[in-house]
């Protein structure tokens, strides 16, 4: 049988709540008092419960992490980064795959059954109203990822979709690029729409550049290769901003089957700047979205709101830039 | 306020234990008493906490899924797969990142004060005594990708590596290839040895063809990539068996930068058949292991052990099988 609070309490001659204590972060406790529990409890190989604590304290220590897109590589980065960052704060990350799920009160009921302390929902596709949901239910939720608004409902993580839509515009026209075309994601994603409306607004005040937009079925490597292989049957445009980066791939190896070269013959930028995008087989020209200061940011929001559920919404928004690699012309 | 359980017993007009038992699997209710609960549920909002219940079951529903390599993409397939198999069992998967850790102990008490039901471990490179630290503390525990054993320590849901190794050796073989090479994963992994073992031990019944082998430092692109880059500073194999797929996909990239051609100069196979081998840039002649089946199995047997934690350890191993794509050159 596992050692117990009273067990360590008895050997060290102390009061289990001064155990207790002990074993509380940020709670009262002498060094003296310390040093006798930690000794009578490392003796008899006691570890502290988070389950047994969780009934004082009402907290879990659990966070779910809601993911969708299990067939995108940036994914693995993601959770690389939040399971590091809510381990080193003590929190517990709970993976949770809703790749089939369409129902926000059906996702709400399953991580509330979970006695999660918080939830982060790491997705551009789920609809905003996945989000809200969880808050409207009283648990804290984080989207990261998702859409800014200048009046938000939950917190938010993100970039300026808009704003990095102009950029993939400005990139293209910078180069000479004179016929251009966005290959989107899900048409449904506020990540497509926002990126294809600063796209567009850019490219309205460059009226010598002509431009046209289509859209792939999923953020993932065949939805972007079957838009391209579309495309490629009819006239190709000089550049294409894709969606994202896995979507680039895609595209790309739908242009090269048709012997065209790349950049001499179609030009291609993608976003995300995913590990995979500075493979030197890639080597893909992209936008780079701070993944690693979105998500350290969206855990330090968590942890915020945890101590102050009450916390007012807000938008935290990280700057991208262009990374020049081998799929645009360079500048002139 | 939430409803509470004993909010349902009255308004449905019956006992708390009554709408406890209503909500436990497989506990005896009559189907008069499970309606009559289940509409107060209903009109009352109420949903079972599983924290609450978990005071009483002892079970918390909490299975803790190890990994440590966050740079293969194949990971991201086998997140997929678990996070679906034991949502659908009614589990829940806590994701451990322990890239940084190599102190068995302390992932031991790691997932102890998780409060885990079991821990599955899905690594090839954490070496055997990770899983048995759980086993020692009494948690249940399966070693998904682990090391075959005929006496095993805990249960082990695999391939036989040294079979699959003899397997890359025969296709390398049959394809006429007279100087091969094994481009193997980091040397203390038990993959790695015992995939080198069978390649080994099938070349030797073939004296007429030369082999050697060396190990990148990890299974990811960049290690791949490094290591054929310092092979191709001498002179080459005319086929490769590398650790598996994203290995392959470095060792690919560094033999095109010297201007080799594949497989027309040099000839590779690889190891997994994760989803991205199949993608048509890539095009990876590898070795399939049956992921899905894999993972099925591991979560069947985590759920048979935590009916029956004493089950004595078994190995399930399942087949590999050769899958011809365009990194190796036709069999004759």
């Amino acid at each position: 049988m596992p050692a117990t609070l009273k067990d360590v309490a008895i050997r060290a001659g102390v009061s289990p709540s001064a155990v207790s204590r002990t074993f509380t972060d940020g709670a009262s406790v002498s060094g003296k008092m310390r040093r006798k529990v930690e000794k009578a409890a490392a003796e008899l190989g006691y570890q502290p419960n988070f389950l047994a604590r969780s009934l004082t304290t009402r907290r879990t220590k659990l966070i779910g992490l809601i993911s969708n897109n299990f067939h995108n590589p940036i994914f693995l980065e993601v959770f690389d980064l939040f399971t590091r960052g809510l381990q080193d704060r003590g929190l517990r990350p709970l993976l949770v795959n809703l790749s089939d799920e369409t129902d926000p009160d059906h996702s709400v009921q399953m991580l509330h059954r979970y006695s999660v302390d918080g939830v982060v929902v790491a997705s551009s596709t789920l609809p905003p109203a996945f989000a809200k949901a969880f808050r409207d239910k009283g648990i804290p939720v984080v989207s990261t990822f998702g859409r800014y608004s200048s009046s938000p409902d939950v917190h938010v993580v993100s970039i300026d979709n808009v704003a990095a839509g102009r950029m993939a515009a400005r990139a293209l026209i910078e180069r000479g690029y004179r016929k251009v075309a966005f290959l989107g994601g899900p048409q449904a994603a506020t990540s497509t729409q926002d990126r294809l409306h600063g796209f567009l607004q850019a490219l309205s005040a460059a009226p010598e550049v002509a431009v046209d937009h289509s859209f792939a079925d999923a953020y993932s490597f065949q939805a972007g290769r079957r838009e391209m292989q579309r495309l490629a049957s009819g006239e190709l445009a000089e550049a294409y901003f894709c969606g994202d980066d896995v979507l680039s791939i895609g595209a790309l190896s739908a242009i090269r089957d048709t012997g065209r070269r790349v950049p001499d013959d179609v030009g291609l930028i993608g976003f995300n700047d995913m590990e995979m995008s500075g493979w030197e087989n890639i080597a893909l020209t992209t936008i780079r979205q701070p993944i690693r200061q979105i998500v350290t940011s969206s855990v330090e929001l968590m942890c915020a709101m945890l101590e102050d559920p009450d916390r007012y919404p807000e938008a935290r928004l990280f700057p991208c830039q262009v990374v020049e690699r081998a799929t645009l012309r360079p500048r002139p």
